[in-house]
């Protein structure tokens, strides 16, 4: 494939000095041929950005949001029995403690990340900040996901129980607890689906510079 | 042959330029310093692709052994009471279940994946394979973090239980299966680590084509 590739380049600069007698047509053409393409990338480039701009935003929105769901959810039981504890909050339960900062952290990224989504609006071909985001976005793709899947895994046997390993559902008695933190949970699904959209349209945007 | 390939590149482009007649000499120059750099992109961009395809068969092992050893655990007590179950599966448990559907799907995405990996080893600058692994990679580190996120959630509450919610620890009885489980989670957070690496390694290879 190497072989084929360069022998024809070779060939377009063997005609291209043949034909370069005073005026160099061929070489003007090169020349053309790759100059418009860049101007038309810097067009596309910039959509991708800002396209890229408002999924971040979106996807701020989507991680406060879950962030302050779970964090503020706090129910106190009007009864409360000898088995059932009768206040539910987030720092109860491991994963909900995870969740909240791993969210926290996702929100203030995407924060710190809004600036350098603006350099490459203004600078299309600007490489070295679309691959810093990349990086990070793959991270946060990882960082998202395992808090929703960790949170989802405990709303799950919250809301079913086990009697496997006698695990009981509380969301009989924690019914508002349970569907506000399943909301948050959904909100931080949608936060990583944003993330993975996120890096593709990068690695899109990358694939020619 | 590199070296041959170039040299002789090279003096096409002087005699390019002497025929030229000093008409567009700027042109000339841009043609040698883009061909140039092109044979040497090939050289890193194929070893990217080689430490590429030695990740995958890394993740693939990570993979295997995470499906393994959590579909093949299976502990039956010598004892039973009315309080506790006398055998642990993974079936038992609907985050274990999808652990192990989860996992074998990146098993077998990893294998059909080889052969796009060795076409880009064969061919360093074919953009399209590159992207499309890219994609799934991505989409991959999101679904095996989520799985190995979601274990480990059970897991840790199988370890330690929570009072808060009356969910009693069951590892004191099931000490086998809950160490086997730990093992499998953590192979597919190495795995999803792996993928992470792999996404960041085809985005630093598409960055010039």
């Amino acid at each position: 494939m190497d072989s084929t590739k360069s022998s024809g380049e070779t060939a377009i600069n063997i005609t291209e000095s043949k034909s370069s007698k005073g005026k160099a047509p061929a070489t003007n053409y090169t020349v053309t041929t790759k100059a418009t393409p860049y101007q038309q990338q810097g067009g596309w480039k910039r959509g991708i950005s800002i396209f890229d701009f408002i999924l971040r935003i979106c996807a701020l929105v989507a991680a406060l949001a879950a962030t302050t769901t779970m964090g503020t959810t706090d129910q106190t039981l009007p009864f409360f029995t000898q088995f059932f504890q009768f206040q539910a909050s987030y720092d109860d339960l491991p994963a909900f403690t995870f969740f909240v900062v791993a969210n926290a952290i996702a929100s203030s990224y995407l924060v710190l990340s809004l600036p350098f989504s603006i350099v490459c609006i203004v600078r299309p071909h600007a490489v070295g900040a679309k691959l810093l985001l990349l990086i990070f976005d793959t991270v946060l793709v990882g960082f998202t996901t395992a808090a929703a899947a960790a949170a989802a895994a405990i709303v799950y046997l919250a809301h079913n129980g086990n009697s496997n390993t006698n695990w009981f559902a509380i969301c009989q008695q924690f019914d508002d607890f349970c569907q506000r933190v399943s909301g948050a949970v959904v909100a931080s699904f949608i936060a990583a689906v944003i993330f993975i959209f996120l890096v593709v349209l990068s690695a899109v945007a990358l694939r020619r510079h």
